[in-house]
């Protein structure tokens, strides 16, 4: 009998919005619960335990036969978000997936280092600037990116509000040099019930472009979340 | 004395708006004249003759010392556009650049095969799909691929507007699978002194995003025009 995962949602097949794997077919598996309480959360119904009577307890053989039935059987691409995907006994999930020829991305802040980070496919690793409001243990990130350090697809995500975030970026650049790093213009209205500020976004994704563009910024990726234009803050998208 | 190429305009530093590069900082070099007239080409200034009065006949050291300008004279990416940037003899600009500690990618339609491609530091070829109104010579197109075949930063983009763009990047990943693939949203509104159509642009987004991922497309990449959310249809930008 396997362990339970909290699932908040499976959904998809839909694309990848953000960061390196943005454009890409994928499927999510978004777990509930969160250490975190960024100011911005944009999956809020994913964090506060007051949500918690949408989530599910599903065993990893109940989860892969979720993703088996979306993806019609055929082996695809399946991203592991939250929340903290790392609260959840995810390993089983992976080696389970990976027999049937399904690949796995995660996204975390990187406040749990978990030994099976080693097994994804591409691992994301969003710690958070200031705007968040959250503290960052440098610590437990840099155990993360240990554990990550010979493989090649990691990446950093830092999502970028303001001048205080941007210069948060720069430490997380100076200190994991390794890391690919993506800095994503931040979506300032997250209510999943309301519209997305599209031009809002955009004027700060050019804000964005043109600070990292006049200071030649040249290891920086500076992209928008191009699921909140194509389909706003929708959920399930 | 060296050839004389055909320069459009010089800009930046900016983001790159398109394709496997997306969101890095870059300079362009945008030359003057191209061999096709897509229905639907977003730099008409940059292709049809009656614009060349605002076109420069440059020196390669005129059009090097305007890239050390605008980068003040630090190394940095430098991306080669159109028009058609294979029909300017570019080759001495690379190695002059590289001289420097420059990067060079360029992007061109593939209708000219050129051996000075090898020493380019990205390579997109973006072959036109039916909606554009032009006709792919698939041998030369063959032959570019060639040229850049052991090269790992080679990648092709293809524009969609519609089913049958979409049918014609089909056949483009099955002829060359072993490059990258990006799908771009097309821009239906290009005239550079009208504002774009962004509800428009996005609309597209989801349709073509909704298709990659229903079909699970896996090897596609579903991309915006960073620079047209960003920015609008301003040249220079
Ligand atoms: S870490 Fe992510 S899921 Fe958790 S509160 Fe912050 S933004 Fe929300
Ligand atoms: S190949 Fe490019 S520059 Fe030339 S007409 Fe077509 S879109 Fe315009």
């Amino acid at each position: 009998m396997s362990k339970k995962l909290n699932i908040c949602e499976i959904f998809g097949p839909t694309i990848q919005g953000e960061g390196a794997m943005m454009g890409r077919p994928t499927l999510f598996v978004r777990t509930g619960g969160c250490d975190y309480r960024c100011s911005w959360c944009d999956t809020m119904y994913a964090v506060d335990p007051k949500h918690s009577d949408q989530w599910q307890r599903m065993t990893t053989e109940e989860v892969m036969a979720e993703i088996e039935r979306l993806s019609d059987q055929t082996p695809m691409h399946v991203t592991l978000s939250g929340g903290n995907p790392a609260m959840q006994p995810l390993e089983d999930l992976i080696d389970l997936g990976h027999s049937k020829g399904y690949q796995f991305a995660l996204e975390t802040q990187g406040s749990l280092a978990r030994d099976w980070f080693k097994k994804l496919d591409q691992l994301t690793l969003s710690p958070k600037g200031p705007s968040a409001g959250v503290k960052t243990d440098w610590d437990v990130l840099d155990a993360c990116v240990d554990l990550v350090e010979p493989y090649k697809q990691a990446s950093m995500k830092v999502v970028i509000f303001d001048d205080a975030d941007y210069a948060f970026a720069q430490k997380v650049q100076n200190r994991y040099p390794q890391l690919p790093l993506y800095l994503q213009a931040g979506n300032h209205m997250v209510d999943s019930n309301a519209p997305a500020d599209i031009p809002g976004v955009l004027d700060r994704l050019r804000w964005l472009a043109e600070k990292v563009a006049s200071d030649r910024w040249q290891s920086a990726c500076v992209l928008p979340q191009l699921h909140v234009l194509a389909w706003g803050n929708m959920r399930g998208a």
